[in-house]
């Protein structure tokens, strides 16, 4: 018998009408005939409700309190969805991350999870019921409660799914699946029908805010599909899976913006080796998120330009550490530029299609915009731009690409 | 070491200023070098939220679910607790009623507690932690969330203080105390100092609203004094403890009104045996609430004459139940008076003091208020009176047993 896992998220959940209209997929998805896991998340803006309640209290709560709190907002979720689903006269049974036995480390506020426990959820399926599971929680070998880090109701599903090896994971939300790219910004923006789990992660990583990264992950490693879809209509949303021939065709599946950067230039490094490594590992320690990293060398190999891209509001702290690091180890000058966007195109056919940066390049010279840095990877070119040109240059590129072009598209509609 | 359990209420954590206020409580407590655990209700009208969101959502809620809701409110109470410890720079660990380990049988919404681990609560309280635990709820054996009743984080306090064989049990509230009779009635009552258990007790079943009458039962049952206090002041509320020699001295202690009853009569009921039995048991089995039972015999003991009152809201369901039975059971005639209410004194003292139900009935007829019914036990005398004359009899009898009076009333002030 198949099996079904929908994540419905906060926005699918506002109010009791929105959580009877996700009720009713689940029963549907029960009628005809599927196993169903429901995922969900906290009402409309709960967890940030909490967060303010929380920071009334306490400027610096301890992690394991924030854990303890933010947690109740989807256990109310999972009561009040069971209880829409038994009004509709159906069986249902909520489970809190403690009683199905989702186990994680103890890293309150961003744990990892370890294990899942197949035997309440097989039973409680076995009866017929439908198992609402809470999103974003677990329990750790003692007991206490963690959390997986904003956004993870997503990794809750996927985990399930991949656990429960289901035929598909749904992830219902407010938009109709992934685009091309931002539809607010570039409104020829398509939506895609089929993209690959690395394709996706490179996405997230470069700035779409669809789902969240580990729930990809997840997925890619246990080769489930998942289905991002709107809770809204019936209409078919994104498949993310393994990559297929078609994909392959396309050398560009979508461009992304990532504002809110910063891009920090450390020049005349001496280029000796253990540097680099010094240098990281101290921008770690200040728990600083770097993104991107450049370096060139130059003088024979003598020095190197070395430059890193970070979150804007990483920048203050980030020009703090390597001004120090660059008293200790001689580097000639730390620039932090905190004006920055990053744009990037992405797809898996770029491995055998040529020509995919330069048609980059010229469409944002054609623009007149600057390119800061670049960096690539196998399926990733990206560029740093100035901020005010993002959304302008991500219009363009995505021109260049024909990405708005439904005739040449394989995978896309 | 001693050890101080203080129980806060909703109304005393409505907002982040009173769980500091708390806090800032239990702190001072473990200053002075007790060890204090802290048990905790939903905030302000938190649980009256839930149930009204539980409603919009499922018209009758199955109460596994209500239970996986209602218990977010406390748990949301506890990490707020904890959080405003820390930022008063102490050490606090919260905990569910799972992660104690307070077990109760699987009656959802109305569970009764079985067993109180001491485990996890010895080892917290030994690092020196203030301890917070989560009123309200429990956990059966199957790992199911489970709840106590309204109002009963009175009873997990008073539980946890009997199990740790605490000094005293602290009842924060926002009344300082119990009073002679309610002071929104009857302007000259006086806070009693010192009350037996028994005593309030019967005060609690008689409409006094302080308690949970199961916590009083638990800390008689276990000789654990209990502190009922304001949670605004530093001033002394009313002990709840041990009967004293002093309390006998006075005859009553406190009168109540029980309002919002409602009388059912059943006349000329063949007085053999079984047949009350026969109707109670039907009574319970529709979930109908019985206050009082009175009957009386006559014809030479052919016939009786039975009454019994109930709450106002099972009136017309208590009607169609009777109506029932007096056809099987060749009953009369049935009426049931929903207009009335339940005045009634109480004392330790009664079982020596003479005249305490004449005092009580002269005073009625001094004030022209009619008795319809009436029964007594050992420590308390209650009539069945008008709805509409219920607050001029209360004011009526505290006068006639001079409880506003300070000059001969041991153990008050």
């Amino acid at each position: 018998m198949s099996l079904t896992v929908q994540k419905f998220g906060g926005t699918s959940l506002a109010d009791p009408e929105k959580i009877h209209r996700a009720a009713r997929r689940a029963i549907r998805a029960k009628l005809e005939g599927h196993r169903v896991v429901l995922v969900v998340s906290a009402m409309g803006h709960t967890t940030d409700e909490l967060l303010t309640l929380a920071r009334a209290v306490c400027a610096d709560p301890p992690k394991r309190e924030l854990d303890m709190l933010l947690t109740t907002g989807e256990q109310i979720s999972i009561a009040l969805m069971a209880m829409a689903i038994d009004a509709a006269g159906h069986e249902a049974i909520s489970l809190t991350a403690g009683q199905l036995g989702l186990l994680t480390d103890s890293a309150h506020t961003r744990a990892r999870i370890q294990r899942i426990s197949r035997e309440r959820l097989d039973r409680e399926l076995a009866e017929g019921k439908i198992v609402i599971v809470a999103g974003f929680q677990g329990i750790d070998a003692g007991g206490e409660i963690t959390t997986l880090g904003r956004g993870a109701s997503d990794t809750t599903a996927a985990a399930l799914a991949a656990v429960l090896g289901a035929d598909v994971c749904e992830i219902y939300t407010d938009v109709d699946g992934v685009y091309t790219a931002d539809p607010r910004v570039v409104p020829q923006a398509r939506k895609i029908d089929e993209i690959s789990y690395d394709v996706m992660l490179e996405m997230a990583a470069a700035g779409a805010v669809v789902m969240h990264s580990r729930a990809i992950e997840f997925a890619k490693k246990f080769n489930v599909p998942i289905h991002v879809r709107s809770s809204l209509t019936d209409a078919k949303g994104t498949m993310i899976m393994s990559e297929t021939q078609s994909m392959e065709a396309v050398a560009v599946q979508g461009v992304t913006l990532k504002e809110d950067l910063a891009f920090v230039s450390l020049t005349a490094v001496p280029n000796t080796p253990g540097v680099a490594a010094r240098i990281f590992a101290e921008v770690a320690k200040n728990h600083i998120v770097v993104d991107d990293i450049v370096q060139n060398i130059y003088d024979g190999g003598k020095f190197a330009n070395l430059g890193f891209s970070t979150n804007a509001a990483d920048a203050r702290e980030a020009r703090a550490v390597c001004e120090r690091l660059a008293k200790s180890l001689g580097i000639g000058k730390v620039e932090v530029d905190e004006g920055v966007s990053k744009l990037s195109a992405i797809g898996v056919g770029m491995r055998t299609h040529t020509g995919i940066a330069a048609t980059m390049f010229e469409a944002l010279a054609h623009a007149a915009i600057n390119i800061e840095n670049i960096s690539t990877s196998e399926i990733v070119i990206s560029c740093i731009i100035r901020r005010e040109d993002g959304p302008k240059a991500l219009r363009f590129i995505h021109d260049a690409f024909k990405l708005g072009d439904t005739d040449n598209r394989p995978g896309s509609s």
